[in-house]
């Protein structure tokens, strides 16, 4: 009782203690925060100004209540707790009003009960301070209250889904079906038996000829095929891969290789999945390097035939999808036309007979079981000298006149080649979308289950959620902010792909390739993260983790093995300057890029490398700067390595090989500015201000977290001191701990359906 | 030939031109190998003093050739080729003896032909230089003659085996009959049966007992029990798991947690799997937190009996290994004596009768299929009200009198409960080793097959070996390195734990605790790289990393969540100071460290930061010093702010809970400096000298990689600038191409036989 008689504070002020208390306690009350506390404080009736004073003092942002006062505040609480049952007392505000009622309250002139309660009662719900037992750093503090459950999480969803989310929802539906049901298949036989009857049943209803043209039952329209994909790859890996090989590469080699001929006999029936092909480009002995396959298509006269052939064991097709199923093939082959090889082109070669008995001079090899997808069919195809009409070559880039001489309109090789190739750049974006999916079902699951998990907890109290420990929030919250960033880009691109041209091509291409390595690479780490984080519930079966990792992990190989597409990228990103890539050409081009990067961008102010403050670190210009700077003078610095070299006259392979490890470091930064100002482009749009700022804090938060993840650059270059990117860590803290409430709201903004989530601990 | 005119430099000087040109033209010509270059020199007989000033410049590792120089060479190369066909040349030496010859080699007085040519000849050989159509960095450079073929493998399987080869050499031998077969099993039934079978066939070879007193049929060697579970771990992981749950969890509770009675009734058994036991600690509802088990053991005074209960749901056993097989099982529950709580103690319950029907209580469910670990039969295990004699307690450190009062020496509880615990170090030591051999078979398959797998190459050549792409040396060869590392860490470590006593059981057990997860996190970081690494290839079942990846991906999570693990190596770190963890105590540690780090230790020379000559970076004093600041830095850090937390009365838990993450880098930071300090330790007791300067190249290339991976923590406190940590990659770059002609000797070192290799593109 003595130290309450001894304090002077009036029942206002000592209204306010308890909730100061723990607001303070955690030494984070960010300015947001306390500006509403003043607000509230500034509206309350009848207070008067000296106790105005001392409460906006105490809730100054510039300087925390020193050691003293945070004593006295310590004490007055634990004086209530000698005639108080604080059990009784089931809040912040409650305990707050038994001292301003011990302080006199009741009989002070000023005192105005139940307006204090309103206003504390306000602040509680805004600061989101859960009870006495716990301080606000466990159960952490939200930001300002527009972010509280203002909207649901169906816009979240739409701002994803776009234009498609009509056909996105009607397979979501299809996918409901009882048919379509996530069960352990052991026995491949089995489960490729299950994928091909999912298969047939999804062409039934239109889902495989969505890219094609409408006189091939299609709509022309590759963002919804795309779409679909995306859809699929929540559901079973393996009818996704199944899916992209029989209509994404084999039909699409066929509409986008072939011409009118091929898609007359071809395209519907490979649309409603009655014809099932392969895309046969892979060999063993060649994955990456295409240009370089063996298996040869020799042109014969006097038959007016192509010769398909393998000539060693190592020329053999590998890991081909379908190849157990299929009836016809997709070959790419070395094309001979009167003994001159023209290059790598693909030709229809038939497998199988009506009967589905192999045809003769082809063998085919099962795959086996492989790590997942064992629901697809891979396996290893080798031709002994086929024979098929000249007809069967895909000869929209290149032909054989019926005079039997070898006819392109791009006359360049290596020209050519790369538009044959062009067909990958759909299944790339393609994967990119279904790794993306597979992360976000993870990520659903780990924070689901983070958020009914408990674990641990002080002494004789209730065991605290998982999600509330920091280490778990950063472990997940950055990566559902990521998951958000590279959705978005994957939706653009899609769309630049789908309205390419002559012009933009080189850049959807350049785009696709590191998108790809990037959303794969993502995908893998992520499930690699949900998985630990939901300890032994995570390896089992039923909660996903273990096909969603099995099933994805090859996506970061196939369409392009990731570290050799990042090297394509910055081939990409080199050449852009000049388009000769010889050596003496790609000298200028260096030597222009030396001209392009001065000395002054590379100079950075040191008010600026130390610059710590909250609007500075959240300022899309800085994000934009760091971004930039960084790709730039990555850039810079190979360029001038590689000038040195060839110089030296080491040979353009040498010089590539050499900088490898170089090259693959500024296509990162590439892809991660790409991904950056797309975010800033995709907020501008957001109509919904809710969403909008919401959207804000999850843009802040994988722009520092990307900052923060190249931190040993940023601070080798010299462009930010210690003390800075502490305060970007700190940041990156404060914002998992600002989102921690929103969460769930988060990762049901996927829209992922519960029959497609499935697993039993994110129910 | 007009320029061989114009040329003044004698034949000798010719002679040495090729040979430089190559060696200079990936500007990294280290001084060992300079001053190889000048030995020769010198060397050489009848050379002038000019000429041998010229050749001395010329290879002056401070100032490279000048671009004139270096011109001029090039254009000697050139003429060459107006009238030599370079075909018929087949080395650097004979091009080199052409050029002199053409200087007018045959007629200078100086010049003596046999001389050069074996000087030349003995540089090409040291410097590895293949020939002329490829220069040095794609074979990259080798360092000293010392590195090359000095000793087999065997010399490296011999410092890991140490002791133990006989044991080792012994089960090798009989995995290696066909019975021990790596074949795919895919439905869980059929894999456990055999997994079951695999064990008893140990079992009867006296393997599983090695742990045990001799009286029980054992060895009392933990040592070589740890060794035979480490080798199982490079053939079967469900194997090794099974084999630690029955003889090292099940059989070591009885041993390490009974008293004399259950030795005497069970250990033979235990030892000989007669006798098949489980070790049910883990529940659904506790994992990580193993003192809130709910399963209670009340002791029923009138039948001398304890009662074995789940009380919900929840309380069931979960992930139990040996569930769907066990006879019998230690059970973990809350031991409720005249109505008091004694804290986790564990009990022998029966689980089957004769007839391996459950007996009357129990409930067993199966866990189900799992990401991997298929043939261990882990299962779900609850109790309702389970009857067992008194006995039945394993009570070496607690017991219940015959007159029903609870006894112990350990007077405190939580001293009680971490001591029951101690069951666990000798599993996660284990789990470590395992952990390791999946990463030692990754690495060796992955690094055999980029010895053979070509695939891109210069126009017109053989494709090159992936294995000399800097990129995928990158990838491999540090983790090589760290893969020794932790081999001779986690050796030590189980030294440590068999000779442990109670002056040292608190350090056994805080490494344990730490190097188990770093071993872990290790190897599930490099499987994956591995697998990413041979591409397609490393996607087939065939090839073992399906079974690699999915089988030892739980080994982050069992025998202790490697997040929870590393906060309790910092709180051991932490309670090192001082033995209590009260407030007041621990604020007294706190003190006491912050007067142990004085502000000297945290400053650092400015000539330090920036020093960057190779003699420095290699030096083992640079490796203490950097991995020791990081350490107690990171430690005073921690402990400054724990003690501003506990200023503002925050409590203990709230303080552990916001300092998660802080707590992991210390942790993380201490187990590298005692790995590095043990690498050290090692080193100096290599007697084969060969070995010893082999294996400190490795330990620097471990050294260095693991310095900069922390780089953005070094640079963040100011302990090095960028051109420092430039300086460590360009060395680790440097390393990885020094070793890289060693790696298929690193590998084998690892003495994995082929059978257990198995990997068809590894062979």
């Amino acid at each position: 009782m003595t130290s309450i008689a001894t304090s002077e504070y009036s029942p206002v002020v000592q209204s306010f203690i308890p909730l100061l208390y723990v607001a303070w306690a955690d030494g984070m009350l960010s300015p947001s925060e306390v500006s509403i506390i003043q607000k509230e404080i500034e509206a309350l009736p009848e207070i008067s100004s000296e106790d105005k004073a001392l409460l906006l003092d105490w809730t100054d942002p510039a300087e925390w209540p020193d050691d003293q006062t945070f004593k006295e505040w310590m004490s007055l609480l634990k004086d209530i707790s000698v005639d108080t049952d604080y059990a009784t007392i089931d809040s912040i505000v409650e305990l707050g009003l038994v001292m301003a009622d011990r302080a006199g309250g009741k009989d002070h002139p000023r005192y105005m009960k139940e307006e204090t309660r309103a206003a504390l009662s306000k602040l509680e719900k805004t600061l989101h301070i859960p009870g006495l037992a716990k301080f606000r750093a466990i159960h952490p503090p939200v930001g300002p209250k527009e972010f509280r459950h203002l909207f649901d999480p169906a816009k979240l969803q739409a701002l994803q889904d776009g234009d498609n989310s009509e056909i996105i929802n009607r397979l979501k539906k299809l996918l409901a079906d009882p048919l379509f049901e996530i069960s352990p298949i052991r026995a491949k036989e089995a489960y490729r038996d299950r994928v091909l009857d999912w298969l047939t049943k999804l062409a039934a209803q239109g889902y495989g000829a969505l890219g094609y043209p409408k006189e091939y039952g299609g709509e022309d329209d590759i963002i919804k095929y795309a779409a679909v994909f995306e859809t699929l790859a929540y559901f079973d890996l393996s009818l996704a891969v199944k899916f992209g090989v029989q209509f994404g590469l084999f039909g699409g080699s066929v509409h986008q290789l072939g011409t009118k001929k091929h898609h007359d006999l071809y395209l519907k029936d490979a649309g409603s999945a009655k014809l099932l092909g392969c895309f046969a480009m892979t060999e063993t002995g060649h994955g990456s390097n295409v240009r370089d396959l063996e298996t040869t298509a020799t042109y014969k006269p006097d038959t007016d035939t192509l010769i398909i052939n393998s000539p060693s064991e190592a020329a053999g097709k590998e890991y081909i999808g379908n190849a157990l199923h299929c009836q016809i093939a997709s070959v790419f082959a070395q094309l001979i036309v009167n003994g001159e090889s023209q290059g790598v082109h693909a030709i229809l070669v038939p497998i199988r007979g009506e009967n589905g008995s192999l045809l003769p001079g082809r063998r085919v090899e099962d795959n086996g079981y492989k790590m997942g997808l064992n629901g697809v069919d891979n396996g290893k195809i080798w031709f002994d000298q086929v024979e098929v009409p000249r007809t069967n070559l895909l000869d929209r880039f290149g032909t054989i006149t019926p005079e039997g001489n070898y006819q392109s309109q791009i006359a360049k090789p290596s020209k050519r080649f790369f538009t044959m190739l062009g067909t990958l750049v759909a299944g790339r974006i393609c994967v990119a979308k279904g790794a993306l999916s597979a992360a976000k079902v993870s990520l659903h699951i780990a924070t689901k289950y983070a958020l009914k998990r408990r674990q641990f907890g002080p002494d004789n109290q209730q065991e605290q959620l998982i999600m509330d420990y920091p280490s778990h929030q950063k472990r997940l919250i950055p990566r559902i902010a990521k998951s958000y960033a590279t959705h978005f880009m994957l939706d653009e691109l899609v769309k630049m792909y789908a309205h390419r041209d002559e012009s933009s091509i080189r850049e959807v291409e350049t785009l696709a390739a590191g998108v790809k390595a990037y959303a794969t690479w993502f995908a893998t780490d992520t499930i690699q993260t949900c998985r630990e984080a939901c300890g032994g519930k995570g390896y089992l079966w039923e909660n996903r983790f273990a096909d969603l990792k099995a099933d994805s992990d090859i996506f970061t190989t196939f369409e392009g093995d990731n570290t050799v597409l990042m090297q394509l990228v910055s081939k990409g990103l080199l050449s852009s300057f000049k388009q000769e890539f010889s050596d003496s050409g790609f000298m200028g081009s260096i030597r222009y890029l030396a001209n392009q990067v001065s000395d002054s961008f590379l100079t950075i102010n040191p008010m600026y490398k130390r610059k710590t403050d909250a609007d500075h670190l959240l300022d899309h210009r800085f994000h934009l700067h760091a971004f930039q700077y960084r790709e730039r003078r990555i850039l810079f610095a190979l360029g001038s390595r590689m000038r040195e070299m060839f110089k030296k006259r080491i040979t353009p392979y040498d010089v590539f090989i050499r900088t490898q490890n170089h090259m693959i470091s500024l296509a990162k930064a590439f892809i991660e500015r790409k991904i950056l100002e797309h975010f800033i482009q995709t907020l501008d749009s957001i109509e919904d201000t809710d969403v909008k700022e919401f959207m804000e804090r999850i843009y802040q938060l994988f722009a520092l977290d990307t900052i923060e993840s190249n931190k040993g650059w940023y601070l080798e270059h010299d462009y930010v001191e210690g003390v800075k990117t502490k305060a970007i860590r700190r940041q990156v803290e404060r914002l998992c701990s600002e989102l921690r409430p929103h969460v769930s709201l988060l990762v049901e903004g996927y829209g992922i359906p519960k029959s497609m989530v499935s697993a039993p601990i994110a129910i």
